[in-house]
């Protein structure tokens, strides 16, 4: 079976609501809890990378996420990560050239811990593409998958379209 | 784009408590909520083939969705299928040697009616196998994919497992 | 604060998905996590006295449930059970003379479980109007309450109606 | 059968969240369908009077719900209400001074639309306490209710306590 690392660096995907301020804020990963919803049976390893929105993710933070996929020992690498800035990330790791692996970064348009969340299908989804795509990096959302830089979020629609 | 066609036979997916009895049935499929809650884009036509649960499908329901998959002018098709007789289903339609199709089935151990399925995922997950396996006959489960003759439900665990 | 006792006797409100079998039935309650959801500040004592479908319900347990409402030091009592045999225990505990104690029985038509319970609505509904209506054997459920004596279930429609 | 009028003025109650903004904003209320799932059979009239944050409600505001109030022919009335103020909104109501009116103000401290909200709890608090209180204007928050000028919102917990 492949194993497959989780890099989870925050995003839509793990927010919550602060019913003492009436803001979105992070806590811990809800990925533990979608893996066991999903009654996954695959040989993940999660690590929590950092938990930020990422309009706020810089060059240093984007060094980081990486330098973990660098240090993966697992070739099969599923990213979670805000929707915004995912293709940025997606060329700083293709810049790195980490040759035979496989990298697919997948998010979220509302927040997991709401109950219309589309976290779910794209967490199977990116599992499974993971899985099966030659080694290179990935975009996996709206249930499609899309080489890092043939894709663009088109923020009208709050989805992912091919370039 | 991949254009993909989904044969739903029911299952345990598409089950929904009855409040007037207290007994599952079945009345639509809950496949157009699930693909627009999952913000899915794909080229997806539904199919509604029947709505039982697998333990009740006969060789004759079996020879219907065989040929439903044959008359699929598609060649990705992801049958939603109740998890009892998955496999037996898997292997009346590879017998049918549907060449050139990539045939994915899934389902559910919940309903998606009930807040804590496993559905969102699977069909998540099925989704994309369907688009990067080759031509054959696959189980989608778990987060996991077989082909259709090397898998079995553990009824113990609820899970499926290689063999 | 009025000091509260809800005495759980299981019914609908707190059945589960057996994933398994694909059969309905009892876990622990899930009172606790409801008051919790409710965020709920009253003086609340629980007391599971069975867990049981209120169709398999007979007398020995019934003259358990009026022994627990005897014993109860607390005079508002809530009591949670079965919708299908809920006016014949609101007679059994009428018939004890419990002087004194308010009793409001409540329950669901959809188990808490899943996601479109009816279940916090009515806990909500009972554990409010046990507070504040004179001593006497109620039933709450769709918002209302009647004496016990003036109201039935319609099997029809899932409702409680006046009579 | 008690005839209640509940007038909509928006809160966290009726937030929804925005996926292509990632704010919290307003659209429709949620009180039908909060209605439906709690199988109400009380004869309910819903009146939209505004939907805001009730940080942003002022005098002006204020006076458009009094009037409301008094324009009601019911004279049990549910006000669904911002928690942050309330309170006082409940004063303005007082200080109106709408004899033989009952009006029981109640909110959330999380949006319906998530699936962690205690508003459907708390609305069917409200319409048990509207129906039986004498009148006056009430404050029904975490299961219990208060005179409007004996309670205040502890801003630390979320939570609602006597004076």
């Amino acid at each position: 079976m492949t194993r497959i690392r989780v890099l989870v660096t925050g995003g839509t995907f793990d927010k919550e609501y602060d019913e003492l301020t009436g803001r979105l804020f992070f806590r811990d990963t809800h990925l533990p809890e979608m893996l066991r919803r999903g009654r996954c049976r695959l040989d993940v390893t999660l690590e929590t990378v950092m938990m930020i929105d990422s309009l706020e993710l810089d060059d240093g933070g984007r060094a980081r996420i990486v330098e973990r996929a660098r240090a993966s020992r697992e070739t099969a690498i599923v990213v979670t990560h805000g929707t915004d800035t995912m293709v940025t990330t997606g060329g700083a790791l293709a810049a790195a050239a980490l040759d035979g692996k496989t990298i697919v970064l997948t998010g979220a348009m509302v927040p997991y811990a709401f109950g219309s969340s589309d976290g779910l299908f794209n967490l199977g989804s990116a599992l499974s593409f993971v899985q099966v795509l030659p080694p290179g990096v990935y975009i996996a959302m709206n249930g499609q998958q899309f080489p890092w830089n043939a894709v663009r979020k088109n923020t009208d629609t709050g989805t992912f379209e091919g370039i």
